[in-house]
């Protein structure tokens, strides 16, 4: 049970959060802040916030539960501004899709008081955006990540785990080395696959042709290409490590297909799309 | 309106076709032929065909239409087999995914008796395959590209329109240079990246906890890497110098991309996935 929880970001995410805790129970009050003040608003409005903080300073003042839900870019500018204005007791949690570059920027505004940071990452979303996008039930039966530093007291975890748990997700603990580079492969490649594979289409002189006889294979493929560019940019930068090693190796795959191709090599395309089709056809997925 | 409709391959698509032409009322008959004689015998069992004929020769005589449903590096086989034992009057069509092969294989089986034949390719599948995945609504709504033949006249033509659209689909014709180019862009290529990606993570010495993490983004991504290994490999030899154009077009694609990301180039990837996205959110998925 939380007294006030702190929202700051009140887009998709920090928005279904709040009404996901909300909904559950474990919490009585609810105050956002948003760097755009109409989204935070916006969000008073539709109930996903009792009042609205004028500054990010008020926002955290006697919180007990800090939610940053920002692009993670903006992560070590909220972390500086928040950290001399929390509660003894405010336990800080993010919802970034990467966690090391995160970390690395808590550790810096927050120092010996790091201990009250709980990095997480919930596996769910949307491809529409800002507080409108935001439902109770986003996380229902989705992945939690949490990636615990060695200075959390396993009350200040199990405080964090709660809430999420409350939001019906389902929570697992990782290191944030394992998540990045898991989140790299699987989530961050195929978003700049997507996104490049749209631009290409959009890019060529008889686009129109392309995209109007285009059918629900290209549908689902690119369905993600549809994401916020802003918040997909900063991905892409703060895990770079781990994407530049994915996109050399995808690369590979790919040189390797085009020499499968051109050499008219059936049995070396049969063999790697049987494999694909067998692990994807084996794949459960949804969790 | 039909008397005999021969279908040679009795798969997803095969089958789809005569359910819903039979459907429709608009053929009296239906005889399956399948090289795998259990998958004829189970579209018997399955309402699919009225009969399941021995051999190829038998399946098309007097059938007054003939759709060859095989992956399409069987094509030419399958021309050559019934070409000389097709009826007076008797239509083919085709419902493979690339077109100038196909024709090219029609041109060199039929010769001077090319303008029987009308090459068609609808846009539906799933990634179930075989009889048992038919579905007599399976082409509703869906687009069915006819790239007719210079030698083709009208009525022809119109037969076989008239045929898709009783199954429910929405004809529209462009050339086989067209079609070929289109569609290596909008799924042949998109095709392979899935297959690639897949087995990239399938690979990985961390492959497990790669996919017990992936959510719904991945799911949607990799859906048609679920695919018939053989399809594709087919389609991709059959469409080979567009693929290899698109996939070297696409290569240069993920190199910028690539530089942006080791050059922290924020404006170049806030540039390239704001276009994707806003062309993407534009496109209307579902025909």
């Amino acid at each position: 049970m939380f007294k006030r929880l702190s929202v700051i970001g009140c887009g998709l995410i920090g928005g279904s959060f709040a009404l996901a805790l909300r909904a559950s129970g474990q919490v009585e009050e609810v105050v956002a802040f948003d760097r755009d003040r109409a989204s935070a608003d916006r969000a008073k409005a539709l109930g996903i916030a009792d009042d609205v903080a004028a500054t990010i300073e008020n926002a955290v003042r006697d919180a007990d539960l800090v939610l940053v839900a920002t692009p993670v870019a903006q992560a070590s500018h909220v972390f500086a501004s928040v950290a001399s204005h929390l509660s003894h007791d405010a336990i800080v949690t993010d919802v970034g899709s990467t966690k090391r570059d995160v970390i690395a920027a808590a550790r810096n505004a927050f120092g010996p008081a790091i201990d009250r940071f709980v990095p997480g990452h919930p596996i769910a979303g949307r491809e529409v955006h800002g507080p409108d996008a935001a439902l109770a039930d986003l996380f229902q039966g989705k992945r939690v990540l949490l990636t615990p530093l060695i200075e959390n007291d396993e009350a200040t975890i199990a405080r964090v785990s709660a809430a999420w748990t409350a939001c019906g997700g389902q929570v697992q603990t990782l290191s944030a080395d394992e998540h990045d580079r898991v989140c790299s492969a699987v989530s961050h490649l195929p978003h700049l696959l997507a996104y490049a594979l749209v631009a290409q289409i959009a890019d060529a002189y008889d686009a129109e042709l392309k995209f109007a006889l285009a059918g629900a294979g290209f549908r689902d493929f690119t369905r993600i290409a549809a994401s916020s560019p802003e918040m997909w940019r900063d991905i892409a930068l703060a895990n770079r490590d781990a994407l530049l090693e994915d996109l050399d190796a995808y690369r590979a795959q790919l040189d390797a297909l085009r020499a499968s191709i051109a050499a008219r090599d059936d049995d070396a395309l049969f063999d790697l799309f049987t494999r694909a089709s067998a692990a994807r056809t084996a794949w459960r997925g949804d969790h």
